[in-house]
């Protein structure tokens, strides 16, 4: 039996996806070998890889001033490649922080220039966004960094701050895909894929033409965008087979009728989610109403005491992966995509018996 | 039919790991989930996590002072974390060149430091490996470097060099896996894993204890061994598909017999295509004889008007991927663990019969 598996990634990937890898995996369109086993420099593999961004320009309608790349490592390793690329001998920063993995990227950045957070909501204990109109931006910083969707706080942006002509750059790794965006109010966009599409190993960066210039000196070679952008995402060999499974979610995704369709599902999904939690005296949702994640649904237990209980028995109930992150506890029920209504239906109808038996 | 496919990365993989994935790769272990889906925090990724390690360290016989992480991104992401974390504040390293892989390491080794070519068969056109008595080594360097399995050139170590007391340091990428090998000669060894590991998108690595100290000041954090080692190739999301599908090829190495048993079909394997090239005069293998590697075949055709026909009815043979780099021309037939013997053989008969038609 199919689990529900509510992982905040690596996630659940479509079950049409992990049938067609299946069936597909030791002889890829009648080469005799798995995709795993193309040369990175053969024709074949060069059409995945071709599929795939063509597939991604059109479902993100990204224009034609911007590149894609497929970077190796997470979405963490561009949290010193934006310092290391887009500083360009600028010592000035600005960074949101809105929870757990903005805060991280702000560490990080810190080790690279002087970083000005123009905006906290740490005093609110990371449960709204702070109001861009009140954000203390830097006119004369090399970027803004925001995280739009906070995976383990629960947070998520649905506006794109107007941040001037400053280059705005975001960490869109757990909402990316799940509806539309424009593009073009972006400087840079990455995304870990191990959310919205498909195996950990894997990221992609969106950047605009003008910001691509060779990165700081004595940066790693593999880290600079210039680079991997005229390499074609190939300064080393990729990582083939992860690129060729995202590449049929992004079919996939098509199929589903593109993001606004996306869109539709995942607001659906997430209200019977935050609908249920708001009936309930039982569990809470400490974000506040027009900020939560339509994608990272945290919510604590009444009795912290029954944690352990809850999930076994969910877990009893094929609903999986509901453990809270460990830096904010309680549980969690990431909703991607590739989570259908009919887990969400079983996941809050199994809440619901046990709040029940145990309320 | 499967293909005999003589890519020298991403390579073939053994036929039993491919099917194992695929009929594993929907429902793993009854957890109703793929790997590429569970949560690399999870117990059961956990336990691929060991158990693949475990089954590397039996392999190669780790000693216990050796940390063993693995890696995002290939091998040579390498080429900058060395000098990043073995300098510690020495600005002179050692380095041999062999070849292209050697060089692209020195090329990014001159950005961190000042690199002593303690050796280099660049007057030789890379046919010969220089005699390790006559290195010209720096008693002073931070660290050895060098390639003990030159891909593209077809030369390969087949001892040891002795460098006294300064760490020695090898990219194995190539060779790794094929035969036993002394780590306890080596202060850090690393190899990308397309070859004789798995698919891309992972390197390994295997570094001395006393080795593992605070990478210099602005490294990127997750090119810091050190930090790699206490987050157990945790920093961040490790690709943990690949690495799964790497632990099923340590299982198969064993069950083959452990790498005693791989050197000894790999020293026939080679021998078979040696002794084919070495018997016509219609073929040619450029390099000296003690230093012909095992792994890659690299050989030329007497006419070179006749490569294009050469692959084309090769692959209509069902050998495929045999054209060479592009640095070096020619054609390339690499035999790595998962090669068959049938596939040399009829690799060299194809190549008898060609000669008879064309000669």
């Amino acid at each position: 039996m199919r689990a529900f598996n509510f992982s905040a990634g690596p996630a659940t990937l479509p079950t049409d996806v992990i049938t067609q890898v299946q069936r597909e995996l030791p002889d890829w369109r009648g080469t005799g070998m798995s995709v795993m086993e193309l040369s990175h420099r053969s024709p074949e593999f060069a059409g995945i890889l071709a599929e795939a961004e063509l597939d991604l320009r059109e479902l993100l309608a990204i224009p034609d001033h911007y590149r894609v790349v497929f970077c190796q490592e997470g979405a963490s390793a561009h949290w010193d490649m934006i310092p290391l690329n887009l500083l360009q001998g600028n010592t000035r920063a600005d960074y949101i922080e809105t929870g757990y993995w903005s805060y991280r990227a702000i560490e990080e950045g810190r080790r690279y220039c002087n970083v000005n957070i123009a905006a906290s909501n740490r005093v609110d204990q990371f449960c709204a966004i702070p109001d861009p109109r009140e954000w203390r931006l830097d006119s004369k910083a090399a970027y803004v960094h925001y995280c739009s969707n906070e995976t383990i706080d629960g947070l998520e942006f649905f506006s794109i701050p107007d941040v001037g002509k400053v280059p705005l750059v975001v960490d869109m790794s757990s909402h990316f895909l799940s509806r539309p965006v424009d593009i073009s109010k972006f400087g840079l966009i990455y995304a870990g894929a191990q959310k919205n599409i498909g195996p950990a190993g894997l990221s992609i960066a969106i950047i605009r033409d003008d910001l691509l210039k060779p990165a700081a000196p004595g940066t790693p070679f593999l880290m600079n965008y210039h680079g991997q952008v005229h390499a074609h995402s190939m300064l080393n060999t990729p990582p083939t087979f992860t690129i060729w499974v995202a590449g049929l979610v992004f079919q996939w995704i098509k199929r589903q009728g593109g993001l606004r369709a996306m869109e539709r599902i995942n607001t659906q999904k997430s209200r019977v989610m935050y609908d249920f939690l708001d009936s309930s005296e039982f569990y809470r949702s400490r974000v506040r109403h027009q900020d939560r994640s339509r994608m990272n649904v945290p919510f604590h237990l009444r009795e912290l005491s029954l944690d352990e209980v809850f999930l076994k028995e969910a877990a009893s109930h094929g609903l999986h992966q509901l453990r809270g992150h460990r830096v904010v506890g309680g549980m969690r029920a990431s909703i991607y995509n590739a989570m259908p209504m009919e887990g969400v239906n079983a996941l809050v109808s199994f809440m619901a018996d046990f709040e029940r038996r145990y309320g």
